[in-house]
């Protein structure tokens, strides 16, 4: 019988990781909120919804081998009670680290890894607090919920009073100190049961808005001794928290200087480009991991950049290209919502770097 | 609304076009007999049973943009029908040649292409003048259906009392000449509606019993000029045929002479190897030309290789190596069939063939 993962989560991130499992032999079920719209993934996979039993859910989800998930924001009791059925990848006390932006500031800490200052924020003193003794504009983050720009302002001395009105108190939140970072990079490693650790070559990432727009990987703008520093923290990451599966960690570089933004206990974003520029792409890799079979080659062949489309979408035949690729992922379209990528190869970074800008062009403008 | 492709046949090439186009955006039906075994494509579109009112097949497959197929046994009056309603691609006249045998054969002949010498073989006496005739042991093939060593005997003096006790006649055979080839290699290209064409590197193959068991692509074995000269009959078959999608010629090689052996209208088990070796592959380029999209990249990095799993599966965690990589097709398993396919990458010609020997003899061993 062929291997039976179960996905908590439906979106584009799940879609892939079947999309991408089905050759290899694998099945798959998906387990969904209630309000969650599944159409990504449907005729993947039978589609469960979720329930607090978890020996009821192992049950309906046809008695998986192994249960991974494709987001942060998942129920991590649940999921330590269905580690009684079937192995849970990456484990619950990993992804409850990793699901709170407090926790992981402090895990980071703990660890040595530099990150940008912080503070944590329950109420309006500690608000204030924070703009005053951080590089201003802060940025207040949910320390639980908060991502792609949700859940996130920007905060000076000057917009204080319109963003206290704006959020509610007592709440859980995280002052970042602003950093006039150079670039931003993120780096990618699958670990299996083993021990075994595959890495992805540096990407190099452009945000909008708090959202991932472009990467371009391998990233040309480190030097050997950045690259191995960032990947010997993700080593860290991984091996201190016993993980399988796939790891994303978000940088901002800052001269010679590392510091880490962000950790993705998943498949991520910034790893989208590798389903056509690497050998084994990141959603193999994370469910080799969690399969337990040995992971694959992560060797690039020159260079690679993804455009997100982010509310807007478009068409091969609109490009006109042999060398770019359009993902799409089954949603209906809404403004700012990630409706697919274009993943394109060429021979160097620049010119990786001038189409993807085009592109940009071409979908936004 | 995305473009519906509605794909005649359930196999193993229909499920892996679905798996290629469904992230492209694209959408999927099938077009299945009665006795036909659909579990390659659960899933993946919705199943339609063949029917001879084409006007009610397009409408139960929800109104498709373009018709396509997955093999050479199709019913060519109904496709003809269904080109009222919508492009079938590639066209019904190419497919009615290629259906069967000796059209082809005299098709090629017109086109001036080398063939090996054949005989129409439709009675006894026939099938004795072949044998006297013709190189021995003569290939006999049923004129139709014949694929994969179905339906195909080696004929010589000797046997040929026996081969004609389990065979019908009046028939439509093809009796071919033995040739002593030096070996076997196949083209594959894609054309899209406008006539742009791409090619695949050549690929070397080796055969058991009649089906195709090891591919190695880009192949060193052909001079420049053979490479050429190959290319050049399958753009003359493509372009005397105003054919559209991907199409594969086989080839006999013989010193520095090239043999035609066989056609498919269709991808081919010998371009499986681009899934993982080439920028595009040829599941996707397909798609691409019946959906009149710009065609993809055929560019190869180093080496790939394919094996078959005939009878037999194999899993990654048997191989243990980061460059194998196994495509399962979701089928009970019986002796002999296509069970799946390893891909693998390396450095050097050398090293592909040896490790395709060596997971041969895992496989099979």
């Amino acid at each position: 019988m062929s291997t039976h993962i179960a996905i908590v989560g439906s979106g584009q991130l799940a879609r892939m990781m079947a999309l991408d499992g089905i050759p290899m032999g694998l099945r798959f079920s998906f387990v969904v909120e209630p309000d969650e719209d599944d159409r990504c993934v449907k005729g993947l996979g039978d589609i469960v919804l979720s329930q607090a039993d978890a020996g009821e859910l192992y049950k309906q989800l046809g008695e998986p081998d192994v249960v991974t998930v494709e987001k942060e924001q998942v129920d991590i009791e649940l999921l330590e009670k269905l580690q009684q059925y079937c192995p849970v990848y990456p484990n619950p006390k990993a992804l409850a680290i990793f699901k709170n932006r407090r926790n992981e500031k402090h895990f980071l800490n703990t660890l040595g890894i530099p990150i940008a200052p912080f503070r944590s924020v329950h109420c309006e003193e500690s608000l204030h607090a924070a703009v005053a003794q951080l590089q201003q504009p802060v940025f207040l983050k949910s320390a639980e919920e908060g991502y792609d720009g949700y859940h996130q302002y920007q905060v000076t001395s000057l917009n204080i009073k319109q963003v206290l009105e704006s959020i509610e108190f007592p709440g859980n939140w995280v002052a970042e100190a602003h950093i006039a970072f150079d670039r931003e990079v993120s780096f990618l490693a699958a670990r299996d049961p083993d021990g075994d650790i595959v890495f992805y070559p540096a990407v190099e990432n452009k945000h909008r808005n708090g959202t991932l727009l472009q990467s371009v990987a391998p990233a040309t703008s480190l030097s050997q001794q950045q690259i191995e520093t960032g990947q010997g923290y993700l080593r860290t990451l991984l091996e201190s928290t016993e993980y399988v599966g796939v790891m994303c960690v978000e940088c901002f570089v800052k001269g010679n200087k590392l510091l880490v933004n962000e950790i993705a206990p998943r498949v991520h974003n910034s790893g989208h480009w590798t389903s056509k520029g690497a050998l084994t792409s990141q959603f193999e890799n994370h469910l080799r991991a969690v399969a337990g079979l040995p992971l694959g080659s992560t060797e690039t062949h020159e260079f690679s950049g993804m455009l997100n489309l982010l509310g807007c979408t478009l068409s091969v035949d609109q490009i006109d290209d042999r060398q770019s690729f359009v993902s799409l992922y089954g949603k209906t379209l809404k403004p700012g919502r990630k409706m697919g990528h274009v993943t394109i190869k060429g021979k160097t970074h620049d010119d990786v770097v001038a189409r993807l800008d085009q592109l940009e062009a071409l979908a936004y403008g």
